[in-house]
């Protein structure tokens, strides 16, 4: 008998009609003679509910940890009964299990705790009654049995590690919409739902701020090899399936989506002499800070002396403007620059691997829009630039004509 | 060091601002040199939401009863969070234990579980370190980690419960009243709080409907001889405590209170024959529909037939009489009468033992106001009569006043 590991967000889950559907959903399932495992998130804005009273309390510090995950593991603990419920209302075998009880072990990192063992020995048992566990996502204990919590995505990594484990065929992911896009649908019309993808590519536009899943999950799923569909909860579709580059019958498109993202800042601190040593002085007080750098473009340096450019999020630049102006005086550097009206853009894809010509096409087409490209980055399968972000939706819009990801009829 | 288990209810806790007022008040116990292991209720009317989603699933049976608790037991896992946190924010060591946790061991009869055993070992190492255990109250887990809850005034229990096994010095029940009342103080201005009171009247007065602590939590602490003090989390008050009669340094005064219930409905069963067994013909098919009789009355047969009175609560008064109707048929039975207009009053006091007279003394006064009684029944220290409802107040507060329990000063 097949197996699959169905996960429900908290879109999909926000009321009790919701969670009538998804029941529904779980049973049409089982009806194709296909065992199910749901996991669960915490019922639509339930987390924020948690989250605003641990922040009406005004508390920090990690060793307050311990009680944020008791408190946020309430959510998907209330969404499992309800859900188990719901099932056996309808009359289809179910019993729901917080993290806890399953067990899925994790290692002592509260709010953001890494999964160490599962133990499948009750799950197995139910699945061989015919009865549906229905597991809280996101959370699991340590070893003393105190309750954890998995950070941000760990209701998807819940349901990729228990796919793993059961040696699941398929881990599906239900979220509010069809599938894993070509670019955005809200920017792009002609945007397509994309049938598969790659880990490797799924991975690029997770890190590139696709919403759809999460970076961790992803990773996961790619390390133990087992297939993720997304797909909604909300229409029946096929979603797409996110699988192995061998798994995947025909050849690749060269491009299967454009990623990217708003609110970028770009600082460069220019005339800094060039010798070993002078990133780590630029880029050390920024990490110290907690600030998260992206993208990273040195010069060559011409006359001993070199420019040096990197972008934030937009919500650090104006503190990382003040270590930097703070860090130049200290290294000698002639000045510091900074822009926070600029987009990424990037092109990602397996195909381009074979394609030499990506990046000149890519950059052909943005010329031909007289678009000015002010950083470049490339990887194996992704090609990211640094557009000034008034010109990002027709920069979009026009590589997705360019680089045929329109929708066809 | 000496010990205490402190218990804060719903209402104790509702908001943030009462979970500090409560971390305060610990702390300050704290400061005299006691430890505190607290236990907590759900906020305010979570319960009630909780509650209301199951109703809102209308699923009912007792297969809904494990993912029942599952439900309603994250509620007080939320407080515990809140609650710990707030202490450690004030500089209080503190660590929150769900029922799980601790370990509290029931048998598996969801919603209504019995505590079975208590591990203490976690919460004694954290005494021990000077750390609060916040453990949530009313629930628990069976043997196979199912997790579950004891029902209607649970928390209490649990409480007492942790007091026995931690061999602590007092168990501190926290409401919003400042302890047990000689009667109603809503009804009479002059009513008292009383200083102490024996486990036997705690438990009559429960028993008739105070809501100040649950029955099954009183024999629990009379059972293992743990001293329950009831007092306010608003003012600063000794409240009441409730012991071993042996405990008590003073003679105990006659009467400790006057307990009423509103809400009473009175069936009678005319012309019954006189016969073995007829009470069970009668009382049977009325256990079935699962209503509750309290008091019952047969008066002595004079011809051969008799007639068979009892009381019941006043919602089930209609399916009563409906059920009775039919029975009288069967048994050949006169007439079945009744009466929804009734109410029950009952006098508690140890000191009743040794003095025949109260009962002449109670029957003189209400009879002084021309208030008929209806039924009577006694116990060692409670006599309970059935009187109109309309006469409920005034015999209350003639009584209140006769057996000098009114305020003085």
């Amino acid at each position: 008998m097949s197996l699959v590991v169905q996960k429900y967000g908290g879109t999909s889950v926000q009321t009790l009609a919701h969670i009538e559907n998804v029941a529904r959903r779980i049973i049409r399932t089982r009806k194709k003679g296909i065992a199910v495992v749901a996991v669960v998130s915490a019922m639509g804005h339930e987390t924020d509910r948690l989250d605003e009273l641990a922040k009406q309390l005004d508390v920090s510090g990690a060793h307050m940890g311990r009680e944020i995950d008791v408190l946020l593991s309430t959510g998907e603990q209330v969404t499992t009964a309800l859900l188990a419920m719901t099932l056996m209302k309808l009359g289809c075998p179910a019993k729901s299990y917080t993290g806890g009880q399953v067990r899925i072990l994790t290692d002592a990192a509260h709010t953001k705790a890494r999964i160490s063992e599962i133990n499948t020995e009750r799950l197995l048992a139910e699945i061989g009654n015919d009865c549906v566990p229905v597991v809280a996502g996101f959370q699991g204990v340590d070893e003393n049995q105190n309750i954890t919590t998995l950070g941000r995505g760990g209701s998807d990594t819940t349901a990729v590690a228990l796919a793993a484990v059961l040696e699941a065929d398929e881990c599906q992911i239900y979220t509010d919409v069809t599938g894993v896009f070509t670019t955005d649908p809200r920017m792009v019309e002609s945007a397509r739902c994309l049938d598969v993808l790659t880990f490797e590519e799924m991975l690029e536009l997770a890190s590139l701020g696709s919403r759809v899943l999460h970076t961790r999950a992803v990773e996961f799923a790619s390390k133990y090899k087992i297939p993720i569909r997304v797909l909604s909860s909300f229409e029946d579709c096929d979603g797409t399936l996110i699988t192995n580059e061998e798994d995947l019958a025909m050849e690749q498109p060269v491009i299967s989506g454009i990623a990217f993202m708003r609110d970028e800042a770009k600082v460069t601190v220019l005339g800094v002499k060039d010798i070993p040593g002078i990133a780590s002085k630029i880029l050390g007080p920024i990490s110290e800070a907690n600030i998260e750098v992206d993208m990273i473009v040195q010069n060559i340096a011409a006359d001993q002396s070199t420019d040096f450019t990197f972008t934030v999020s937009r919500q650090d630049y104006a503190q990382a403007m003040q270590i930097l102006n703070a860090i130049a005086l200290k290294i000698g550097a002639r000045e510091v620059r900074g822009d926070n009206e600029i987009a990424k853009l990037s092109l990602v894809g397996v195909g381009m691997r074979s394609h030499a010509g990506v990046a000149a096409k890519m950059f052909e087409i943005l010329s031909a829009e007289s678009i000015n490209i002010q950083m470049i980055s490339t990887s194996e399968i992704k090609i990211s630039v640094v557009i000034a972000e008034k010109y990002l939706e027709l920069a979009v819009k026009t590589l997705h004509t360019g680089f045929d990801l329109d929708q066809t009829g």
